[in-house]
């Protein structure tokens, strides 16, 4: 089959790729619409540790085969980590902190930029008709944006500021902005905010706001420069909420962490189901969002595009 | 009066330092006896923005002056952060993050290595009778140790870390074994861990443990090499608590934060009432951690003392 695999930072449009075989707690899926997100890109600049396998995790298919016949032909999307099952975290529904997990194609298991996955069957959510495709590729992000909800309460009186205004920034302020947060976007570039402004949503520079202005602050950045900016704005016994690594391990000072009793809350993968209820009630924009699309075959130039600046999702179409 | 002058990191013992005159709502106090901490010793290499006056801020005193008369004669402890009264910190009686604070002998106010000092009262704290001065003395940093218990909820199930066995480390592994944790004292060397050990506490050297082996961690040691081995120690989900400030700020890699979802929560000053009220209870071992005690006037050899390696309390009598 056709797929983008990437090996050492080097990316191959594969022709002739091997056919995935289903495990027995597996289903075999086919890729109708994938998208791309900044961890795939920042596989191929190598700042995940070493991955070799077909790139992707952000998805929705159909499956084809499986054990248990009621899947088959069912539209799916999947959460990404596939856990051991036996550990303690597994046993408390926490896959996602296995210590011997793999990921849909960021560790240890091929992912979605191809014609066909499989996925273990507890993995797979069906995709109520109401909600497209185009919308169902939003259910992985959408999930790590709830994901800041299962983990700090949003209060209504609260300033929260969401620094990044990217492809999981925007998802970000939008779910926040419905749990009843008063939101502002911030950003680096004027361009960057025209999207959330057309929402209704408070925006700025963020360099255009003053120490301590923010309640809550959400780092979507990717960069050190955005974790600074964090620490800058938010207020004495305010809240962090790291949502994304950056590689830059210098200059970071912790001091006003300790002095001003700041909480720094690290958030990564979230719960699928609510995204797919929050997708199904159209309660998020996500069509404005999406850039571009490409076929799968053009899948190293949809790669490319998505790493320029400004731009939001990109789909890849087998 | 004789006081401890420090500026520009340099100490003196000035004789004739002049008496403080309390304003309207302060208190006139005579200091029976003083504590040194980290954060002094720290003030004198520099690392705490300039400061210029009496260094101090743990104590003991007797009231000698004030305008409400049933003040006068009473043996008193102080909370160390001054506010301004009208900001909403103030407002919710939070003046350790008041933006325009003053703090005993660490910012705008003179300390108490000296013969008196001033105080608001508001501040001040009665000791009760069945607490000695040498306890007493203990308030602040047994409030800073409380602190985290304000801040964490410390579960009997749960395993628990103090990285760094000083001077506020102790007393935080003491708090946190009250709450009911399970608690492990790591330090660098086998001999700052005798004390703990005596006191029927679990100890280990920090590098024994292998990677994720706590739920929560607190760091006290006042340097990066603790907040790498906090990171290093600390599970996936679990708490850091950051003690103590450092002022290296590179190679702090946050990635885990993210990846692991660790909550990192700073912690700095604690309330005055409980720390009394469990000092008046004999509830935790203070007289073993007192290794010294110089009059005023060789303030700098106590100083000197203090900042030997493994070197705990350090008084200082007027």
């Amino acid at each position: 089959m056709q797929a983008v695999f990437c090996e050492n930072k080097r990316l191959t449009l594969c022709e002739n790729y091997p056919d995935p075989i289903p495990e027995p707690d597996e289903a075999l899926v086919r890729v109708t619409l994938a998208g791309i997100c900044a961890t795939d890109l920042e596989i191929v600049k190598g700042y995940v540790p070493r991955f070799s396998g077909v790139l992707g995790h952000e998805f929705v298919g159909v499956v084809e085969a499986a054990e248990d016949k009621s899947w088959i032909g069912k539209r799916v999307v999947a959460s990404i980590n596939i856990g051991c099952g036996s550990c303690s975290y597994c046993l408390h529904d926490e896959p996602e902190h296995c210590p011997n997990r793999r990921a849909l194609g960021i560790h240890n298991k091929d992912g979605v930029f191809a014609e066909c996955i499989t996925l273990p069957l507890r993995n797979l959510l069906e995709v109520p008709d109401s909600i497209s495709d185009e919308q169902a590729v939003f259910t992985e992000p959408l999930a790590a944006a709830l994901r800041i909800r299962e983990q700090v309460k949003i209060r209504p009186s609260q300033k929260t500021a969401v620094v990044g205004p990217g492809r999981l920034g925007l998802l970000v302020a939008q779910v926040l902005q419905l749990a009843g947060g008063e939101v502002t976007v911030l950003g680096r570039r004027r361009e960057s905010l025209t999207l959330p402004a057309s929402w209704g949503m408070a925006t700025g520079l963020t360099t255009d706001f003053a120490n301590s202005s923010f309640d809550l602050v959400v780092e979507v950045t990717g960069n050190n420069a955005g974790f600074k900016q964090a620490l800058r704005l938010v207020r004495p016994l305010g809240t962090i909420v790291l949502k994304s690594t950056f590689s830059d391990k210098n200059n970071l000072d912790m001091t006003k962490v300790v002095v001003d009793e700041i909480k720094v809350v690290g958030s990564r993968c979230g719960p699928f189901a609510p995204a797919l209820r929050l997708l199904a009630r159209n309660g998020v924009h996500t069509e404005p969002m999406i850039d571009a699309e490409y076929p799968l075959a053009d899948g190293l130039a949809a790669l490319e595009h998505a790493a320029r600046p400004g731009v939001l999702k990109v789909f890849i179409r087998p």
